[in-house]
């Protein structure tokens, strides 16, 4: 559903080919919804079978040889209007990090240490990718973004970069928060000193 | 690989039956791995398949029934230790709210309210669940709690209670965070007005 979801928003504003979209996937809106290659592929063969898409054949490359371009339907347009007029459900927690760390008392401090590096590591990276997409969406100037907003009025600009900054901004804080609650973490482990309890 | 591991934890302290271990699952640690029934029986039969767990038959109820009561192996300990001793990596992000507010200009204003409503209410849950497990923790009386520290020695109490209210700390301030950028994103709406743009 939300694979679904992020690849017909970008075909919203203009037709292109799976490798156009995995590209753009990637740098848009990828670092909300990371999807592979292998998954990208087949639903836009499923969304095309099921009458989301239209699909053509465009030249590539100078050989002669074509490519599949899929273009939006109606009916893609009224999927991403019901998806966003529809209150999406929650599912309950699913957090391996947290689940981990509530038996962190098995590992030695250094092993838990080494978890709790990965973890500011790893949200160091999310929050530097939030921040890009930040200034991306400030300066317009993310090709993704400028070509969005060329597709609209200036009057709809406001609206649409105001709820992308909102969006960007709350991965952002969600990864600082990530990083603070890892460092608490480590000043816990110098202050409980060694030790490892056994399982 | 986590719900393994959630369950191997429970059985650390105890045998269990797959009836005692899912209601426990689910009043302590399915608070940060949610698993359904369907999820906890098949598991149980695999490990106990593999050798994590040793299984023997227990009467059940007044007739004469039994049921399977399983135990935690030396295998399975071993495996206990070993997912404390080596970095868990981590995963790009898919996170479903941000995709879909990243796109919230195609939905009415209250179509906007009643999702952020929604992200606010699930968060008040989960922090409601995070607070009870941590005055859980800090009492020693929840019964899950109160069995693993009978089976350590009081040395090691700190150490147990410690991870874990910091595990707990952190869920409920993640949940805190999701709530606070939830309200922002409704004073966002009324700044912006009633609007929608056209997908």
């Amino acid at each position: 559903m939300s694979l679904r979801m992020a690849l017909l928003a970008l075909l919203t504003t203009q037709p292109m080919t799976g490798y156009d979209l995995s590209r753009q996937f990637s740098s848009s809106v990828g670092n909300v919804w990371h999807a592979a290659d292998s998954q990208i592929y087949p639903e836009l063969r499923r969304m095309h079978k099921e009458g989301l898409l239209d699909a053509e054949s465009v030249p590539w490359g100078s050989k002669g040889a074509t490519k599949t371009q899929y273009l939006i339907t109606d009916q893609g347009r009224e999927a991403v209007r019901d998806w966003q007029a529809t209150v999406q459900p929650y599912t309950p927690d699913r957090d391996p990090a947290r689940l981990k760390a509530a038996y962190f008392e098995w590992a030695d401090s250094a092993a838990v240490a080494a978890q709790l590096r990965a973890h500011i590591q790893h949200f160091e990276t999310e929050r530097a990718h939030a921040e890009q997409q930040l200034e991306a969406i400030s300066s317009r100037e993310q090709p993704t973004i400028a070509r969005r907003l060329e597709h609209y009025s200036a009057d709809d600009h406001e609206r649409i970069l105001a709820f992308k900054l909102f969006a960007y901004e709350g991965k952002r804080d969600q990864a600082q928060h990530e990083i603070d609650w890892a460092k608490r973490g480590l000043k816990l482990v110098d202050q409980l000193g060694e030790g490892r309890v056994e399982v």
